[in-house]
């Protein structure tokens, strides 16, 4: 094996991880459908409410045409440019609820441990993914990269490369979690592979349909399997 | 063919339908799941609200087994006994957001006006299922069977066995529509066919894998296919 393939099968062969942050890491996906419905009803739209969960975690944009598409009304300026402060103000009516998923402080430790590369990649704004941060005990320098950060989010796949270089690691060594459809399309549109967790509210063969390389149940399940996604734990 | 072949396969043709009412008729699973998140932190039980949201629609005695079996602790009488009140408190502080589905009530009318008959069998209490029938506008009269009328709730038969008794209907001629794994299976242990609707949040895989015969996104879903389910509209 030649030096330079010798470097990039080492690479290969010890992943960095790339978290989406709700759902994921932290239980949150069910406070932002409520918050999101609450909004909705507040300029007077009427959309069910697992239509609003399976929309959880894509850009804002997105999630605004994908609204008009399924309202088949066109909406106007000021309902749109109301609805994200009307989220927000709702979601943290709800934000008392929300608590770290089983297992995510663990695993991100045990990562940090073994010497694992990892950050936070959020369709969430900043304000919001500080507190999550903060909720899951991390310091305030974890690598995070928020929608702020980026020009376009899930399931575009510039939220993930940014965390990627954020801490110098190649997308294609990269292994992204999440626990929506988006994140998984951001990871292959990416290049990454992607890992699904069901704590989002997904089901599991949604996410294998949307190219999930494996689905564990939520954080403390994927610890439970590390070794099967190229960490290796000393005996 | 002899004239009692005839008869059943003059009945066979002609379904009657046994609905589901959380997440099937009204858009209410997302405002259960929540009452239970904070029912459940009330008494200082802290459980991932997926597992929650997939519990939604059983029986009250199975969820709590169900609960015993994910905190891998026994839970003591008392708070067991407090849960179901605190979760009524919580859901009717949710109530508010609660609405029929679309296309729930052009669903029963076109039913009625067609002469199929149908009846409504939900796990819930009567309480909240009569909220629900004047939320879609029903009339009191309309055929309810609630958890109060049968021993076992879903995802054993008895209530849609009872419901198509009250309709005077063989369950072997029914099509059970429901939004849960409980209502499908359910259904199977009825011998009658499970009808899936995507708005309680399930994915379609995990109601087809549960054994409905079809899905459909929602009631307004279902009528536009209802051809498709022995149900045959005037040209």
């Amino acid at each position: 094996m030649s030096e330079d393939a010798a470097v990039e099968f080492e690479a290969r062969s010890h992943p960095a991880f790339l978290f989406d942050l709700d759902g994921t890491l932290i239980d949150s996906v069910y406070q932002h459908v409520i918050a999101w419905r609450e909004a909705l009803q507040e300029v007077g739209i009427n959309l069910s409410v697992w239509k609003i969960h399976r929309r959880i975690g894509m850009s804002g944009g997105l999630f605004v045409s994908a609204l008009a598409r399924e309202l088949e009304t066109p909406l106007d300026r000021d309902t749109l440019a109301a609805l994200p402060a009307l989220h927000g103000d709702a979601f943290l009516r709800h934000y008392d609820g929300v608590r770290p998923l089983p297992g995510a402080r663990e695993l991100l430790t045990t990562l940090t441990e073994l010497g694992v590369p990892w950050a936070i990649a959020t369709s969430g704004a900043e304000r919001y993914a500080r507190r999550g941060v903060e909720l899951l005990g991390l310091p305030p320098d974890t690598p995070l990269i928020t929608r702020d950060q980026v020009r376009y989010a899930k399931p575009d796949p510039d939220l993930f490369l940014a965390a990627a270089e954020l801490i110098g690691v190649d997308i294609r060594d990269s292994m992204v979690v999440g626990d929506s459809v988006w994140d998984l399309l951001a990871a292959r549109r990416a290049r990454a592979l992607g890992i699904g967790l069901l704590s989002g509210g997904y089901g599991r063969e949604e996410l294998i349909y949307s190219g999930a390389y494996r689905v564990y149940e939520d954080p403390r399940d994927l610890l439970a399997h590390i070794d099967e996604v190229g960490v290796r734990r000393p005996l």
